[in-house]
């Protein structure tokens, strides 16, 4: 279990500690999955080079998904709780990725991230799981 | 395979099958893994408590993905088809579910939940599968 | 590794492709995932009977993600940089697929697709994956 803090609405990378987590498995080849424990925040595979990616990604769902929005009636945890939950359904709660050869099949510019979409960053649990050999 | 039958458009909770399901196979640790066998009925995981969310998430997409949109001309099959389609394509056909110690890694507010598209409810197919040891 | 040429934006399906791979493991049950290497190009299992259903799909993500979009300060690879990211972040980068009995657990009018983001085709790795028995 990796345990990651968020630091408010956005992307957090963590593929370094994936990776380790991975490499102490000390597997060949098999499935690595990522499992987020939560239905506020969700996983994503992005682009890792520029930072400007990251944040117009949040930008484009803070928009798409408006907090606030009086379509919502679940709104007892706050303006941003509702579309947290929105932009779960839209996003990944878990992923899956391929470890051939000792490598994970990341592409070179592939990051895994943490993708938090409460405004207040809070501790965020990701399972981690390697089936293989 | 676990067949469901949803009621019109919306979110059935389906946990409790799952982990029925996953006891009867007598593993410990693996990966659980669901998929639904249709294009327009999707997989999600979602807060589980306050059923105001599901209310809330239906009526998000049935904004975003509106009935009878003049956008569409696959329209043959009613004026909820085509928007079945993009809701999948912005959801999940599969979800896995790490198994660790005889337990689904699922968070404490984390439920399986079949998403029906369609305006009718239908039987729906979910192929369930669990590899470990 | 699978190698799919894309031939600019929209949907490619390589389910045979798959099936192919598949068949040359020689297992009879197993998870096969599916691993796109890129962050402008994703992967959808969607309807595999009119191809309607496709440009419609293609014109709802150009219209939920507009090229261009002021929005956006990543744009100096050009202007459906940006707009890929989204649809990526979106959909799905992998894909598992139950493999039962010898069969995928796809239904009867599921495809597996590549979605090409970019307005300009080129070639696009899948990492395939099988494990079982």
């Amino acid at each position: 279990m990796l345990r990651l803090v968020s630091r408010g609405r956005g992307m957090t990378e963590f593929t370094a500690a994936a990776r380790d987590w991975v490499r102490a498995q000390g597997m060949r080849d098999g499935l690595l999955t990522l499992f987020v424990r939560h239905t506020s925040a969700s996983l994503l595979i992005q682009e890792n080079a520029d930072p400007d990616v990251r944040s117009d990604l949040e930008r484009f769902f803070a928009r798409l998904v408006p907090d606030g929005d009086p379509l919502f009636e679940h709104i007892q945890e706050g303006p941003d709780d509702m579309p947290a939950h929105v932009r779960c359904a839209l996003t990944q709660t878990h992923l899956s990725v391929p470890l051939i050869a000792g490598a994970l099949a990341l592409g070179t510019w592939q990051g895994i991230y943490l993708f938090e979409h409460r405004r207040h960053g809070t501790q965020r649990e990701v399972a981690l799981h390697l089936l293989g050999e």
